[in-house]
């Protein structure tokens, strides 16, 4: 079966929807995949997607709604009443269902929460009091545990028992009578042991736990490292309260690198499917203004110089050359040490190291630009600028360059987002610098009269 | 069992090498998972990495090898042995003893692939005729196969068999007698049937099958789509001919997400762990003689414009202002384009929604800063100059953001990396427009007398 494609049948839909087919489009959406779903729900206008939403029965709903972007949900939960809200939410993973309960307006969520069965509610609520980065945002409640003295057979027929509600079964969770966990068995174990034996004669005790506030960028690396599928999550007292999931993994990976990717170019980390310019330009001025404030400064710098008249076009004309290789090498300094640092692969022991390295790196690319340009000028203008513009490129790189990997391992050992150091602020700091150097060695030059 | 804190075992570890203790060593190895050793090679030395790995018997080896960076593999290679690096190979699932093999030069890789055994060889041979970054170049070929006539008694036999072979087993894969693949039995389902009961009565029949030849990023966005665990990959014919697994997901999501993350911001995708200055600063001059030969470009410009020599030093202070502003604004917009094509949330039949989208969020954003850029320059410099740069700002800003989302959208669909656009080569246009817009300008209002 291959990937449905959605072009092909979004007309017959949206005509289907516009004659308010609902019997017709109730069987196709059955047969869909929740995924589909979603990729219809994407494309059709606000109208549409709440008229199609509404007809989806609650437990196919609930498989759809946590595929959904915010503001695609947003406009499908409008104005949903109480009660068809609840209905949903009880079909749901208690991590999803936390989810979508964070995301409502606070007076709904009250009375979404009232409605709903108590164990219910009482998960939810279990799980809105954590950090939603962390290990306990995004863990779920829904573990099979067996007390270690269990046979296979008591586990089987658990598992039997709770088939229904737990779809990602890949380990037994053994805990000890204290709820304490102390190893795990796969299915594979389970389906090849004798079903008399006990768990705790064939479990892995040799299970690495994550602690429920941990970072859940640092959950997605344990999850890398280690190739896991599923992990324990404990407490301080080493109690078993939940499981993560590849397929959270799979989601956090996506959203971290996402919002690396985003903030490292000085953009905002906004919704690809936000509709509204007003909302995307908002999330977007602020990383402008950083940039609009700098490159005033830099122009303020700039009329403090008295340049001689005769010389100034000359000098303007290669102020972009000096600001542009200044800001491209910062960047890429900038942009591997936050790779490095998302994934693991620089720690902030290897600040020195990663100095060096990019020292050394950078000295190669000043010399090399600083020669070619010396040549181009020396043509263009003769010795005199040649001089200017070789000394300034030289000293702008090597700047530049380490700059755009020290600032991002402070802000990491500041505890603040790396990503959020790579632009707009090391390219427009980078800006100012690259000016003030050029103007300053172009003046002293030209001074001493060479 | 909480994660291994590398920093405290580290300065032993290295003590030991020193005065050669190999058994201690190797004690201390065999208790490590595979991904500590990796961390433990990576920041070692050359010469101690190499004596640490060669002290590790093959099986453990086969596990660290497939974890470590090239430049970190390549040490430990080197040298190594024809025979030691077949046993190590024969131990590796045949998925990671292929990317080792394609690694290795030509001659060491033929008498590598020589002195395996053949069916070993065999299955690497057959796998290192795909294209790495296609489905068939991260497939393995240890697939659990069954007949659809097949009992569960039989399936659970055959596991049994091939128990040490398989690591990852999440579901048994069906074929028909012809070898074609038609269904899945997961282990939670074999765990709960009756012995005597035939496959294809418990099957699930509508599994994805992923085609052979599929590109590697849209085999992650087809997993994280329909949340899989593993797939059934297949030939033309649809024959099964092997599958893949969410660990090779995670590691192409972060490959695919880190070479963007570097393409965007005009970062060569380097890798973090290269130690060599030379080699970096190879794979980062080409990208900034893209930004150099642009701004060049941009100085040539300049210098045509004949400005009056009393407004050279006003003129030349606010082309930082424009270019940066300019660059911000398309880097913004080409970013979200770029993230929102990986991700698969931005389709080509979107491209006019997604530009009219871009075009009215820059009208908000122009609007703004060249309203605050007016009154900024009205009191620094006069009325004058202030009509001038805001006038410059608008447009600038306006173009800047449309053609920063137009080039991705348009590198897409020649098939191109859409993240090679986003910078140098939008920054590096948006530079040269920028100026180019501004001086036109400032030559009109001025000649015009205003």
């Amino acid at each position: 079966m291959a990937e449905l494609q959605i072009d092909s049948i979004l007309p017959d839909i949206e005509e289907l929807i516009e004659h308010q087919q609902k019997g017709t489009l109730l069987n196709i959406m059955i047969d869909l995949h929740p995924a589909d779903i979603e990729g219809i729900l994407n494309r059709l206008k606000k109208e549409k997607r709440k008229y199609l939403f509404d007809l989806l029965p609650a437990e196919l709903a609930s498989e759809v709604l946590p595929e959904l972007d915010s503001p695609v949900a947003e406009d499908v939960l409008e104005e949903a009443g109480d009660e068809r809200l609840s209905s949903i939410i009880h079909e749901m993973d208690s991590d999803d269902a936390a989810d979508i309960v964070a995301e409502l307006p606070e007076d709904v969520q009250e009375r979404v929460l009232d409605s709903l069965e108590d164990d219910v509610s009482d998960d939810v609520k279990e799980l809105l009091v954590h950090d939603e980065d962390s290990a306990g945002g995004i863990m779920a409640l829904e573990v099979l545990t067996m007390q270690e003295t269990a046979t296979i057979d008591e586990t089987i027929e658990k598992i039997r028992e709770l088939s229904d509600d737990i779809d990602h079964l890949y380990n037994v969770w053994v805990v000890d009578n204290k709820d304490n966990f102390v190893g795990s068995v796969s299915l594979k174990d389970l389906v090849l042991a004798n079903g008399k034996a006990q768990l705790r004669s064939l479990m892995d005790s040799d299970v690495r736990t994550i602690h429920v506030r941990m970072d859940q960028e640092d959950v997605a690396n344990f999850f890398k490292k280690y190739d896991l599928i599923s992990a324990p999550v404990v407490d301080d007292q080493g109690k078993l309260v939940g499981r993560i999931t590849i397929d959270d993994i799979v989601d956090v990976l996506e959203e971290e690198g996402s919002e690396d990717m985003a903030r490292i170019s000085g953009a905002p980390d906004e919704e690809i499917q936000e509709d509204s310019a007003f909302i995307i330009s908002k999330a977007r001025i602020p990383w402008l203004l950083v940039a609009f404030v700098g490159e005033l400064i830099a122009a303020y710098i700039l009329q403090q110089f008295n340049l001689e008249p005769s010389q100034q076009l000359i000098i303007a004309a290669f102020i972009p050359i000096v600001m542009a290789m200044g800001g491209a090498s910062g960047q890429q300094a900038s942009v591997t040490v936050v790779r490095g640092l998302a994934m693991g692969d620089i720690e902030l022991h290897d600040t020195g190291t990663r100095l060096f390295k990019e020292f050394r790196v950078s000295l190669l690319n000043s010399t090399f630009f600083s020669i070619l340009l010396f040549w181009i000028v020396y043509f263009w203008s003769g010795p005199l600028f040649a001089i200017i513009l070789a000394g300034s490129m030289f000293i702008v790189i090597n700047n530049a360059t380490v700059l755009g990997a020290l600032v991002p391992l402070f802000f990491k050992r500041l505890n603040i987002d790396p990503a959020l150091a790579a632009a707009p602020l090391v390219s427009t700091s980078n800006d100012i610098l690259g000016i003030l150097i050029y103007l300053s060695i172009t003046t002293f030059v030209l001074s001493v009269g060479l």
